[in-house]
């Protein structure tokens, strides 16, 4: 039996691509480019190509299960694991983890999120094999880190400890510099983006789950008896619900000592916001960007537009805006204020029957 | 029996404003200020304050029949008089009287166009009483002219001829005057604009047609005779589509001798542009105008926003722009750059499919 496992983590919400994702339909469930494939079956197809499909698991919130069926239906059943409720990435890790320790106790995993893009897939899948082997060679938690391209302010970057190799033990992690300090980190050549893909084998993470966040290594260890059991689903809720909400990153990566870090280049995104959407998508000589329907552009420059499939925009003389429609929703904005989504979104939220446009 | 009948014209395309109206859903039968009732609704209950249900016809292209069947439940069928084919005003009321004429043959007649908006409506209905009275003394063609409030280019002016009561002959015509004509017919105070409602007797109207557009009325009277038959839709087909294609303005209205104004004042809009609809709508502390959904405004100003009723629309940072959505269709430019609507639905007209969107 192969050893390689993958966890896909598609839990997000998503709500910073308000109206084109929403609660019901996140970012990862999304035809972003127009390829025909959402960003998470780009993630499965692309970890195929390294990791055999029974071997790949997506973890998500309980209520996308049917929307992960019908786009992944290679995957079985029992791979699309449950939250019961949102607990951060630690508990939602630790829960796949210890699902495939009990397949495989001498697992190579690799947890990649569902919903980030990725250009130049032959250099990453070599990169992932690589890492593989070197998980499986070392008692190491080996992070991917890209090299920066602009003083991103919205990224976590990762320091480099001494050497000279392509992959090196992690000095630092720092979480959304200012832009003062992300541009010393890009000028150093010393800090990389965190692309939150991480490598491990079952031995060494259970052993950091145990040392780091020993409360949550317990009660998945106790509530192992029961997967691939009636009572698994029942006892899960319980277990979720006592479980610390917290991140990998801030409960393992940045306090064990055995986190390596590999440096690669491969064309990478979050696509955390529309404005990095716009940095990659295709644009038009006016430098406008539309996906969806067909949008007629008359003396208008650097906009995001976004319609459904079968419709129409006709948009004359705008500059620089985000237009965005999706079902009964329409968005108009500056573009560079999208960082008031989130107000917009809560608004909503107030308004009578506001649930139902989120 | 009584004998005052209404002609209510109802064949509009209301391409101008596309895509809030469109060939599928024209002007007149949109609720445009959330009344509750569309604007041939509204024209149609105004009527009936004066004249019997059972003594008004619509008039309408063929395809609009099942949406006036649908608004107008209390019209009788045959009293929605189906154009075959669009060959302006001077057919589609000659059509309407000679089917009158048949029932009536002292009928006392109104022609009103059905998707005007009438503010002062008590003040509106007194005046064509009044003017109901005047035709059937007078063998007159009456018109209603409005007190002009500013100098606007998209109307037509009625000149007074000498007296000093309300009602006089008419001296002149003058179709959509420039900026510079329209502020002189203002300040002179002898100009009025030409509302599109016309009262008259049949006899004199008859007399008129038979004088100034002989064909048409020939036409028509040997039609008379399969009125009400199952013969009248195939022979109104073959009449139609060899008859002028000619206003009731310039065929007959501009030529004859014995036509009237009376002086009238009663909140009169042709509703003929997305600005003059803007004049009239309610509107926020910002100067914007919403209608339909629910629309939420972040420092935005003097905006127009028309979206479907159960739609949300979040706007920011937008100034001056008319943003309209229905069905597949959404709408975005300056709104003092409607002129070029005609553009943008051409330009659609021509991609493929593109009918859908019109």
């Amino acid at each position: 039996m192969n050893n390689l496992f993958c966890i896909i983590m598609a839990g997000g919400v998503g709500s910073r691509f308000w109206p084109y994702s929403t609660n019901q339909c996140p970012k990862q469930f999304l035809d972003f480019f127009g390829t025909g494939r959402s960003l998470l079956q780009s993630t499965v197809e692309r970890m195929e190509a390294v990791i055999p499909s029974e071997n790949i698991y997506v973890v998500t919130n309980k209520s996308y299960r049917e929307q992960i069926e019908q786009q992944c239906p290679q995957l079985a059943q029992d791979h699309i694991l449950l939250e019961p409720m949102r607990r951060n990435t630690a508990p939602c890790i630790a829960y796949a983890v210890y699902k495939i320790k009990k397949r495989c106790e001498d697992a190579q995993i690799i947890v990649v999120p569902s919903d980030h893009l990725i250009t130049n897939e032959r250099v990453f899948l070599n990169i992932v094999r690589e890492g593989m082997n070197f998980v499986s060679e070392n008692d190491a938690i080996l992070t991917l880190g890209i090299k920066p391209s602009r003083p991103e302010t919205g990224y976590g970057y990762i320091q480099l400890g001494p050497g000279n190799t392509l992959t090196r033990k992690v000095k630092t992690f720092t979480e959304k510099p200012n832009k003062e300090l992300a541009q010393v980190f890009v000028d150093s050549g010393e800090f990389f983006w965190n692309a939150g893909i991480f490598l491990f084998s079952i031995k060494t993470i259970v052993a950091a789950f145990q040392e780091h966040l020993p409360e949550i290594a317990t009660k998945f260890e106790q509530l192992t008896p029961v997967f691939e059991t009636p009572q698994e689903s029942e006892k899960l809720n319980e277990v979720y619900a006592t479980c610390q909400n917290i991140s990998i990153d801030y409960g393992v990566m940045e306090k064990a000592q055995n986190v390596f870090v590999r440096m690669a280049d491969f064309g990478w995104s979050d696509l955390g916001t529309w404005r990095s959407y716009y940095e990659l998508a295709p644009k038009d000589k006016q430098q406008n960007a539309a996906i969806g329907g067909q949008t007629m552009l008359y003396e208008s420059q650097k906009n995001i537009v976004v319609i459904p499939k079968d419709n129409i925009a006709v948009i004359s003389g705008l500059e620089g805006y985000l237009v965005a429609q999706r079902g009964n929703t329409l968005l108009i904005c500056p573009k560079d204020e999208e960082s008031k989504l989130r107000q917009f979104v809560n608004d909503i939220a107030e308004l009578p029957e506001g649930d139902k446009f989120l």
